[in-house]
């Protein structure tokens, strides 16, 4: 039987939504999907590519790059408190494997699922593995969370914990000694990201910027400072680490993993400092938490402390896709 | 200088649109872009990736790239009769090559300006080259072209011409007898497409169904046949051909050629009979007209008819990026 590119989107992505989308007009089949768009409601739009080799190790398993090529979309829909709707899934593949396709799309509509997203279009092509997903969401005409918004004096919030995905892929391209359950943690933070999309529409209105930890919390709050014109000061010994990051910077001494690894896909935020109660209150059921780990300033540039009271400089930059030397 | 993938986007694709668009409350340069969809619009959302050696023979020009990624997404657009607005962009790249990245932009942003899209968002990332373009467009609520809208009777349309750039590829595979004048004319169908847009919002109200003819008439005019539960007859003798086309049809019998090869992104689309008068009137100012070439029949099935009156049954399919021998 002719597997067609035709008959490969049908048989693996064109599943019957999870219950029925009114906003969605016309799904998957035609030249384009027609959704509709509420009044009062913003329509967020991202998009993002995951490379095999760049955003995710060789050999990772075909379910996590599912999830994670949507995890890593709807990230940046928390980062702006936006509620992602919908996706599109542009897949190249090198040849049509049944059992990867079959893999891939269990991982990517299991998350899916669990935020009610509805994949309304695609494309594949045959190529080196490449997916890109952009994901649609809404939110209240100019409640968006953006990275501009930052005042000198307001506090400096991560959700979760920093490093593991870091770490992860350290343990995977070099032998680190980590605990059974340690190693377990981080690969599970590295393969299977979970997006804070509630966190961040619960930061609606009371966030005065974020931006989602993808590049490294030194790289993507190096965003939030460039957007609003201002610096940070950043108390290392306020970062949260997981037991197991926290074993292992206080064996190695590496530092930069949680400051500068990528692939957390947690959420950097800042709050004005009377506002610190409404934020304590919108996050108190959430799952990730948040932790205060320093303070936007006036004066520019990215200062941390260490505990000892020493300052610190990242090394420039966090992942950089293409380097410096190009 | 560092040029990360930061100060790439930023350079290149970064430009300030040719007019301000009010709809776009948020531009690139944030985790989303912010868009306004004004009420009684329907939005409408494809994706297209353009991959090397797939969708575009080694050595295209880099200006001919970006101009053919963008109009195989218009053309989407203009197969749904929508307006297209906005664009991202995921951009896969070997390299950062200045002198690459400024010719794609080029003529990406020169096909841009043309339908004052604008480009909201986007994302670079090191690997085998491959363009993946997500447009948006609108359409006033309930009047987008479908595939699925065929009843028999109505009459089969197509825009332009057909085979020109399947002739063009051709000519880059194998030699083939060409005057120049042809040659350059089939280069230029196969390297800038120009798609259908004003067509499609024109057909609003009268086509019954169409879609655009990337994979070909036979395998495009079979998605509308599928969707819409009827057959048809073509008569081959009535398909608009350019002089390049006809010339080499008449010589080598290649009726594959203008009926299955790709890439022509004209509209195909069907109309009632008694619509006929306003799809005239509706099309008479268009640069491409349109040409009657059959009729929807209740049978399954596509019967091409040739000059001769013999029945000819076309290849399977039209470009299929997966074969079925997999």
């Amino acid at each position: 039987m002719a597997l067609t590119e035709f008959s490969l989107i049908e048989r693996y992505f064109s599943r019957p939504a999870a219950q029925r989308d009114p906003d969605v007009v016309l799904g998957i089949g035609d030249d384009a999907a027609l959704l509709h768009v509420p009044e009062g409601m913003e329509l967020a739009v991202a998009t993002d590519t995951l490379a095999e080799g760049v955003h995710f190790p060789l050999h990772t398993k075909p379910e996590d790059i599912g999830h994670k090529a949507l995890a890593a979309n709807l990230s940046d829909m928390a980062a702006m408190g936006a509620e992602p709707r919908w996706a599109t899934l542009a897949l190249t593949l090198p040849h049509a494997d049944k059992s990867w396709l079959a893999a891939f799309s269990a991982g990517f509509f299991a998350l899916a699922a669990e935020y009610r997203i509805q994949l309304i279009g695609g494309d594949t092509t045959r190529g080196p593995l490449s997916i890109t997903v952009q994901i649609l969401g809404l939110v209240p005409a100019g409640m968006a969370l953006r990275r501009s918004g930052a005042h000198a004096g307001d506090l400096i919030y991560v959700t979760g914990t920093l490093g593991d995905a870091g770490l992860g892929l350290r343990v995977l391209q070099q032998p680190i000694e980590l605990s059974a359950g340690h190693a377990a943690h981080v690969m599970q933070r590295l393969n299977r990201p979970q997006p804070r999309v509630a966190e961040g529409i619960a930061l609606r209105g009371i966030a005065s910027a974020a931006i989602d930890i993808s590049d490294g919390l030194g790289a993507d709050l190096g965003h939030i400072l460039q957007a609003s014109g201002t610096g940070a000061r950043i108390n290392m010994a306020a970062l949260p680490l997981s037991a197991a990051v926290n074993s292992y910077v206080n064996h190695s001494g590496d530092w930069h993993t949680p400051l500068c690894a990528g692939d957390d896909y947690e959420l950097c935020f800042t709050v004005p400092a009377q506002k610190r109660p409404a934020l304590l209150d919108a996050l108190k059921s959430s799952a990730s938490g948040c932790t205060h780990i320093g303070v936007i300033e006036a004066a520019p540039g990215l200062r941390c402390i260490s505990a000892s009271g020493a300052l610190i400089t990242p090394r420039a930059g966090g992942y950089q896709h293409f380097s410096a030397n190009e």
